[in-house]
């Protein structure tokens, strides 16, 4: 197997493992094990596991951040492509393999801010608000950045609620969402 | 050291061990040390770490979410009663103390709703809703169940929110929270 086809390998297995079961519930052995690598070949590749938990957010975060927007060539106006990421998260909510938000995971389970996979969970964290700050320009809100970080906490209240209570949101997360751009395009008091 | 006394020690470091750090990262070993307490002691008492991870919950549960509520003989109309709890949250999101709920991060941390411990966090995170459906009622808003849902993932996005980012809030959590009750308060479309 080349280094490259190893590394493909383990952060994929990292990526789901992590994701389903939580970055401390899965040890390097079961990680190595699940891959079909080596525990050799794996600090080949990585120093730490702490490494492999970085590089496999970093790895897998642009799909997962992608899943949630619609087609870049979509026809479709601005409000209308937030609140495409609100039925999404209802729709992924309802599944049996939804566990919440990766990047809120890695960053609460850490509890460290410093670490490498923090960094890079703020990152894709990041990269939603700014999608939704985008959208919130072309509609003209008054202040585009405050409904940006309105929606980011939405969705990410709406997805610890998903797993807290292990069920789905019953259109909590889009009507919200569609209550908050009402509200943007409202005279601030 | 009577069985109470060694209970008390043993709950009070791991409730704020866990806290600090995460239930994952802290060992039976440490938190015994913390506590001064022998694991022989801890294992008297306490089954397995995961019924002192409940236990902890369970005991300073109530006071982790009191300490967001204004005093029950404060006068205060209910709409102030709701921005308080987000007044608090503000405060204590700027404090380098504060690492998140600990019903959203115990949760987050363990991913098994079925775990004793992911109930009581359940369970507390519904008193805060609970909390907030009933002065929404004496708004007399025309869902009150909804506006209840509608602070309760505030409350959470925003939690997550400052310890991802590793800042305050900057008034974010009550800006939002007065919109939502704003909103609330409009004939639903």
């Amino acid at each position: 197997m080349t280094k490259l086809a190893t590394r493909e390998r383990l952060l994929r297995a990292a990526a789901d493992l992590f994701y389903a079961e939580g970055v401390g519930a899965v040890g390097v052995e079961r990680l190595c094990r699940a891959a079909g690598v080596s525990k050799r070949s794996m600090y080949q590749l990585f120093e730490t596991k702490d490494d492999v938990v970085a590089a496999a957010l970093q790895e897998f975060g642009p799909a997962a951040v992608a899943g949630y927007f619609p087609a870049e060539d979509m026809e479709m106006p601005p409000g209308e492509r937030i609140l495409h990421v609100f039925a999404r998260l209802e729709e992924r909510a309802g599944q049996a393999s939804f566990h919440g938000c990766p990047f809120v995971n890695t960053a609460i389970e850490l509890h460290d801010p410093g670490h490498r996979a923090s960094a890079v969970a703020l990152h894709f964290k990041k990269a939603l608000e700014v999608y939704f700050e985008r959208q919130a320009r072309q509609l003209s809100v008054p202040h585009p950045e405050l409904l940006a970080a309105q929606l980011t906490v939405l969705f990410d209240g709406c997805a610890v609620r998903a797993v807290m209570r292990d069920e789905p949101l019953h259109g909590l997360a889009v009507r919200t969402a569609a209550m908050l751009l009402q509200g943007a395009a409202l005279p601030r008091t």
